[in-house]
């Protein structure tokens, strides 16, 4: 049997004898002409019969025929009567038409039907965006030292935040599935000194929203021997600037579907402390948001509308959070110790990663929780590793569904996710 | 301040002044002299000084001076009475002694201070391995054209097999940790035709041996448009071989520590069929297991010593397993149908890979499930996929903690899991 070719190689075998296989994408029957369409995972290929051809859309077939020359098929070349074989039927019809350039569904057609709706070419393209950041996120760190780490999902403390964790049976013992690898990643820290992890991550989210998911993946990198939290945006920079590289070099087919062009990456991005920017919005707005602990969402609009204005950057680092919005093992600002030295990365205003520097200092643990009116015996499991010297260090989390829902303009994060679990949805 | 290099960097700055950082690995007094030995993530360095040193192991400390030859140092270079800073405190003692070449402690001790022993050099090591194989698994698997996804790890119905799996309360619903990406990963070749996922699985398992985990890493691949199972053991051997490749060239220093050089990877890996590799048995061995539905231990470790005294080989495929011993979604042979396409890879006589053709039809699901005396209903979620044409495909899955214990020769697959879960440890 001849090898077989994807439909992109097409314009390449004109002239020659070629199999090409996947599934009947469309199938136009004229009087006297049968047009097919055939999808595999490089593109499109068409074949022109001149008979008749009764099988229905996303049937897996096999062509084998003649390349020929054709200016009006894409890519300049189709296959001209080919034997056509069926490897698989299709039983049932598509929910919705998968040949046609839009999406002619809405979304929870498209997330119940998900195994199939998932064939549609702009459906797919923004995985084919999301499996090459990841990729470009992995080159970027390993660039710079770092190991690659698998943490356990299951824990026995919910350490974050006691609320939104999902509980297990674990042989009949009370547990919990991890919201985050902070405390593994902090560990490592002191094994490997620079760490990322790649995987799942689990909020019992009681929130019904386009932007909320029960189970998203963490691209989480956490490193050692930082001065201090502008080492770890120093980092994210270049792991951003890692993904978007790699977006464009091998999804450049997906984003020019989906008519994307991932933003440039400034080498430093600008930055701007969270008391400055408070400032800023209440000298040039009509609000004063001096003594909120946080920024409002509309303020972050305007921020990101300003560093776009004011640096040309559509991302804005705001570092120096209070430290009262900000976990426990948050690292103050040791001379203003009521901000953190913590930042948030803005992409088009809207909140893309959040990072900073970790306490370090066993001793300053203590502290901390003592503060909060905690008692650090509880989380005596997650001091271990700071008993035994720990560098000052510091980390970040990019939610994966959400930056290439923020860098292809979906609508609703669900969007960007395979098969997205939410307060619903649990299958498919 | 001066730039920090690393320990390993340091034979390339004689006659430099530099800042080293890292853990205080070692401290010897002399009678005027102090060795200090520095550890970081590149190795280890040496300093002498020339004054008491009153700092204990594990201590995060940096040291800035100028950098001398000496051939009795490590790498030929040492630190000469540096300034000495302390970045943070070790405020307990490790439970063992982390400078000594071999590891002085059991397993249980260095699983309970895991954050701790992992720093240890050759505890360090198999993790390092683990990580280069990973990359190399994925490097391998680009090249073919592969896309890497992300499924979900909580689903409504538990599959493969009512046992064995960790329930979970989903919003008040009950739900499953997932055993394994298999039916996203079948649903996904629809998509994408070849995908790959690494991602963590999770086995209730109520075995407390040497081999058993509650989580462990699955590196999953399934592929499209295959002739049958032949086509999937060849791109397996292609992805392993990326795996050895990878140990060998990103994690030399941590296969040196450890004394293992990876197998060659053979281009084409022999190939025995079930039916085959039992009349070898009943001939050569004193015993019969000829009826038996699958390999006993012992003889899967005959058959790896038969593979390389005759072909040369560490790695054997044994194809054809019976199906009774297969799951529902097995290819059957069509020409002997109480044979699967399935396969085992066996490494040195221990099973490392399974895997095989799945049915594509849907029809054939619906007899298969029938068969077995299952209701298809159960399975409509799975079921769907195959409706809409689903071609010939087949796929593998292979334990990334199982895979980095075989290379290492680790006595107990906890020593390849940097946090590992079981049926009695939950923490750290």
């Amino acid at each position: 049997m001849i090898h077989r070719i994807l439909a992109a190689e097409l314009p390449r075998h004109i002239g020659h004898h070629v199999r090409l296989a996947g599934w009947l994408h469309r199938r136009r029957e004229l009087k006297s002409v049968s047009f097919l369409v055939v999808r595999d995972r490089s593109g499109l290929a068409q074949a022109v019969l001149h008979e008749p051809v009764a099988i229905p859309e996303e049937t897996v077939v096999e062509l084998t025929g003649t390349v020929v020359a054709n200016p009006q098929a894409p890519g300049g070349a189709e296959l001209a009567s080919p034997a056509v074989r069926v490897l698989s039927e299709a039983v049932e019809a598509p929910p919705f038409d998968l040949y046609r350039p839009g999406v002619p569904a809405a979304l929870p057609t498209v997330l119940d039907h998900a195994p199939v709706a998932l064939r549609h070419p702009r459906l797919r393209a923004p995985f084919e965006i999301a499996a090459a950041g990841v990729a470009g996120f992995r080159a970027a760190l390993d660039e710079l030292g770092f190991t690659e780490t698998q943490t356990p999902k299951i824990v026995g403390t919910a350490t974050e935040s006691g609320a939104n964790v999902f509980g297990i049976d674990y042989f009949g013992r009370p547990a919990f599935l991890a919201q985050s690898p902070q405390f593994f990643k902090q560990a490592l820290v002191g094994v490997f000194e620079r760490v990322y992890e790649v995987g799942p991550v689990f909020r019992a989210e009681p929130h019904d929203t386009a932007r909320h998911l029960a189970q998203y993946t963490s691209l989480d990198a956490e490193l050692g021997f930082i001065d201090d939290h502008r080492d770890v945006m120093a980092v994210l920079t270049r792991a951003l600037a890692g993904m978007h590289a790699a977006a464009t070099e091998r999804a450049g087919d997906a984003l020019a579907l989906l008519g994307v062009e991932p933003p440039r990456v400034p080498e430093e991005i600008p930055a701007i402390h969270f008391a400055d920017a408070q400032e800023l919005l209440a000298r040039m707005t009509g609000e004063d948001p001096r003594g909120e602990p946080d920024l409002a969402p509309a303020h972050e609009r305007w921020l990101g509308e300003w560093a776009l204005r004011e640096h040309g950057s559509e991302f804005l680092f705001v570092t120096g959070y209070p430290m009262v919005k900000r976990p426990f093992y948050t690292h103050p600002d040791p001379e203003r110790p009521e901000f953190s030295r913590s930042f948030d990365l803005l992409f088009r205003g809207l909140e893309l990663v959040t990072g900073g520097q970790r306490l370090h200092r066993h001793s300053d643990y203590l502290a901390a929780l003592t503060a909060r009116g905690d008692d650090p015996e509880a989380y005596a499991g997650y001091l271990a590793a700071f008993a035994h010297g720990m560098p000052p260090h510091g980390g970040f989390a990019i939610g994966l569904e959400r930056w290439t829902s923020r860098l292809t303009g979906a609508a609703n994060i669900r969007q960007t996710t395979l098969f997205p679990r939410d307060l619903h949805r649990l299958s498919p």
